[in-house]
């Protein structure tokens, strides 16, 4: 049986590896997950960030990763899949992801690994989604895994322990402000 | 007039230091501003984070921020206000945080000035919103100021040129699981 256990602080004992989920259409999904990763890096904590659909280009995460010594951030794509005019390319580069994903998961290396932006590649169907859900599933028992990007698939939703959707209220793009240095990318 | 702006990718050109509001009852409201904080620190911007709330005691986030050269936490509390048997006392601190708040926006020394949790401040009364609102309408126009917390006020949103609000979707203690390493802390 479960531990009783309320918000207000009643004791739950229970710990495992978490599926997280950072969702919806608003900022904060990867922005998050780097948070994360700097908090977890605190504590020795090894943590890789596969970005699905990121190039190499330096963002950047991808500059201050190293300082923190046990954060690894690696771009798997060559660009934002919207971008480009071979979806066949994009499947291939998606796929790829998705095998080196499972690779990390199973490689006892880490104790978080982040699939970035994975939700989109599960929503444009290029990746099976029981698939991965039955992966997930079987994942080492104390290992992190947060998945980001919009529209989370709910059959993923179903298997994830924390949910969070971010929700857009206001966006500077609507008062003809651009994407800025260390805010966006 | 403002430039025409789409958020397929037409240009916008205005650049302007964002007031960025991270909200809602879910997670990665802290969480997405330490994100941007290493996302920023990656191109060597100077970042600094008041935690209006927390103590001395010394979570993943403290431990990694000198990592990153420049980044620095200040936790301006001494536990969370809901444990304090005097509300004076959280009230005088949380105004000794605004005050170092207002200090370190005004100062030039950094591009970005996180105020960690002060929404929970302005909700409980314990920071006139006028005076808030009316400090940060002034602030140094290339400044980013980020404000976390649930409950944002509406006249701080009113200003704010990035709103999101992190909603709860799913929640591991739901299920009997303690707060982790690395995930909460």
């Amino acid at each position: 049986m479960k531990t009783a256990v309320t918000r207000a602080g009643v004791t739950a004992h229970k710990k495992k590896g978490l599926i997280i989920i950072n969702t919806g259409n608003g900022k904060g999904k990867t922005t998050a997950a780097l948070g994360v990763a700097l908090r977890a890096c605190g504590y020795g904590m090894k943590v890789i960030m596969l970005q699905f659909f990121k190039g190499k280009w330096k963002s950047g995460e991808l500059r201050s990763a190293p300082k923190l010594e046990t954060f690894e951030i690696v771009p798997m794509g060559q660009g934002f899949t919207w971008e480009s005019k071979d979806v066949e390319v994009d499947k291939a580069m998606v796929r790829k992801a998705w095998e080196a994903g499972k690779e990390k998961i199973l490689s006892g290396n880490y104790d978080i690994v982040i699939l970035d932006e994975i939700n989109y590649a599960l929503s444009y169907g290029f990746l099976a989604i029981e698939d991965v859900v039955e992966f997930l599933k079987n994942k080492p028992a104390m290992l992190h895994v947060i998945l980001t990007g919009r529209d989370a698939r709910p059959e993923l939703v179903e298997i994830a322990d924390l949910v969070t959707e971010m929700c857009e209220i206001k966006h500077p793009f609507e008062q003809g402000i651009s994407a800025q240095k260390g805010i966006e990318f």
